[in-house]
């Protein structure tokens, strides 16, 4: 925050919040506010009270009645926290302006931003010309993840790789994408929560199936379909999982019955890929030479134009984040404590569709493979 | 549109994508551009063609490519339409800058909204100058529902209504609250898709058990547990669906056992407090005094202060929607065609927590209940 001139940050994003103060709030009207110089202050609806007790570890609470008659504006107590906080001597202060994609909190079907409301209260609070948008700040310092943000990621991907589990011990004949999505769903929140103290715990799946709809499984988002799988039909799973604010992003590829020797081939070669990739990841690597790893031997295996999409993007505080992209003439230097994807694909009329993605934590000396998870072709119990 | 001076909309929720051109976002990339002359167009990522050519009604498509090598910046392909569209001749373009609550789009793990980088898109488009908050105007718009609008709505209560019965049913001893947040959520995909034609569907379940949890049942998110029910608990199931973009909320109670004379009298207040809200709705009603036909059942019961929050609120493209509101003092008159909870409820530490929720559609006469589905306290299979 000095280097970037700010004398205090004002946050609302759940993904920011966390970030900044440990607290994962239950919905999107938790407002953080944290001066340069004196503690933090969280202003929270009084009913989150009893999950921000435990999960605040470094910042001061204020609350305020919400969702109950005789509650007030929320916006009127978070000023009141800047204006006493602030003062009329800030010069600076950030705010998260430049989020176009989010995280939703935890009550996931309604997430709360920041729009006029907020910059109006922003702007009453300290005077419009104060404000900054903060997002550069706020994404570089997601960008190396500290030691208790490392184990939080690394429980969300092994709590994925249960529902990676039950995708590959589930796909068979006669089950549909939707099937598969509402049982690996299950399945993660089932014997997710509680894993390893974990509290709030959500998948987000999605699954492709059969030839047509996995030469499409490259897309952002797919529908599943409710048609029974046949032998000889490719089935992809597109996991997100949320454990505790922080994020897990998966993918495997199966074929139920016989795959062809095409599939084959793409499967072994995306598979080689991933491995290339994460081999090559180490403190001081450039982002396209890891994504180029992973693109040659796509390359050499015949698979170059089938591979449509960059090998990786972060993640953590959210299901894809901004630093670093693992690209084709991505000039990041990985560091230490960064946490990225590596996914490489195959996607064709003749394949259907192969991707395999592990989250991938960039360590001391190399890499480590957050809740590894194997990625065999064939369904049923992995090794 | 003409009403409020302005010579275009541009949106990119998707709960105003869909009101505005019939398709539902995959993800939040998808820009509407509404001329106040002319067709509407929308600027998609190509990789959503396919749905959007089978859903959007009224709306030219562009595309541009999203998510694999080769695409260029969304904003620009955005940018260029706008001018297009809109020339030099814009003197005011409206933009959703209000929208501090957002319903996600079928990618629900990763919402996208409005923040700088549209903003500027849009400066750079038409002139900063020329920008207005078009919320108030999105907002009037949805406040009644058309007959397309109102049957997405029914489905989706409808297909709540499915959870909300897998709830009843399953609610039982050794049962967990988060075994039956994951059930309710698994039954609502696998029996909601499909569902008279129901394509993409997802809940967002939230079950309290016990009398301490259910006591805090009010709060707008609650934590399930793992604790196991035992013969008296009560248990409450608070429902978000989303089919194919359209939000249903419903909550159910139940007590596993016996429940106590004062959870009976609870129960009975509270399920008579819905039956005379939900009569006195009708166009020209107050909203005021549908709140008061509940909240004098629940005074005469004597569970007034147990009855901690507001009546209801509008639904429909998002979980909550802010007309109308069924409030103490609220002096919306009710319009055919507007769509809105009732959800009474009574929280004490001697009853735990008991609402019984559903969705009202104002109809030319009186009320339909969306979706219906008994409301006993006891669990079990319901007539």
């Amino acid at each position: 925050m000095a280097e970037a001139g700010l004398d205090a940050l004002v946050c609302r994003l759940p993904e920011n919040v966390l970030m900044l103060s440990g607290y994962w709030p239950l919905i999107g009207m938790s407002f953080l506010i944290m001066p340069a110089q004196g503690r933090p202050v969280v202003v929270l609806p009084r009913s989150e009270e009893r999950e921000a007790k435990e999960e605040l570890w470094e910042a001061e609470r204020a609350t305020y009645l919400y969702g109950v008659l005789g509650g007030a504006d929320p916006y009127e107590a978070v000023a009141a926290v800047i204006v006493e906080k602030l003062g009329s001597d800030a010069k600076r202060v950030g705010f998260e302006g430049g989020f176009e994609s989010v995280a939703p909190p935890w009550n996931a079907g309604e997430p709360s931003i920041s729009a006029a409301a907020t910059l109006a209260m922003l702007e009453r609070s300290v005077g419009r010309h104060v404000l900054v948008d903060a997002t550069d700040l706020l994404y570089a310092l997601r960008a190396r993840k500290t030691g208790a943000e490392q184990e939080g990621i690394r429980r969300a991907s092994e709590i994925a790789a249960l529902g990676l589990r039950t995708f590959q011990e589930t796909a068979d004949r006669g089950r549909s994408g939707v099937d598969l999505v509402a049982h690996v769903e299950l399945a993660v929140m089932l014997r997710g929560t509680g894993f390893r103290g974990a509290r709030r715990v959500r998948a987000f799946a999605q699954v492709s199936t059969g030839m047509e709809e996995t030469s499409l499984a490259y897309r952002p988002a797919v529908v599943s379909t409710l048609r029974p799988l046949v032998g000889g039909d490719p089935a992809v799973l597109e996991l997100a999982v949320v454990a505790d604010g922080f994020w897990a992003d998966r993918t495997r590829s199966v074929v139920v019955g016989k795959p062809t020797a095409r599939q084959r081939a793409a499967h072994e070669a995306v598979r080689e890929a991933k491995r290339a990739a994460i081999a090559r990841v180490r403190p001081g690597a450039r982002a396209a030479d890891v994504d180029e790893a992973a693109r040659s031997v796509m390359r050499g295996a015949g698979f170059e134009r089938e591979f449509l999409h960059i090998t990786g993007h972060g993640l953590g505080f959210r299901y894809h984040e901004p630093v670093p992209v693992i690209a084709p003439g991505a000039t990041t230097i990985l560091e230490e404590g960064m946490v990225h994807s590596v996914e490489p694909g195959a996607y064709a009329p003749d394949i259907g569709g192969i991707r395999l993605e592990d989250d991938i934590l960039v360590t001391p000396d190399g890499a480590e493979i957050l809740g590894p998870c194997g990625d065999d072709l064939a369904p049923g119990m992995p090794a």
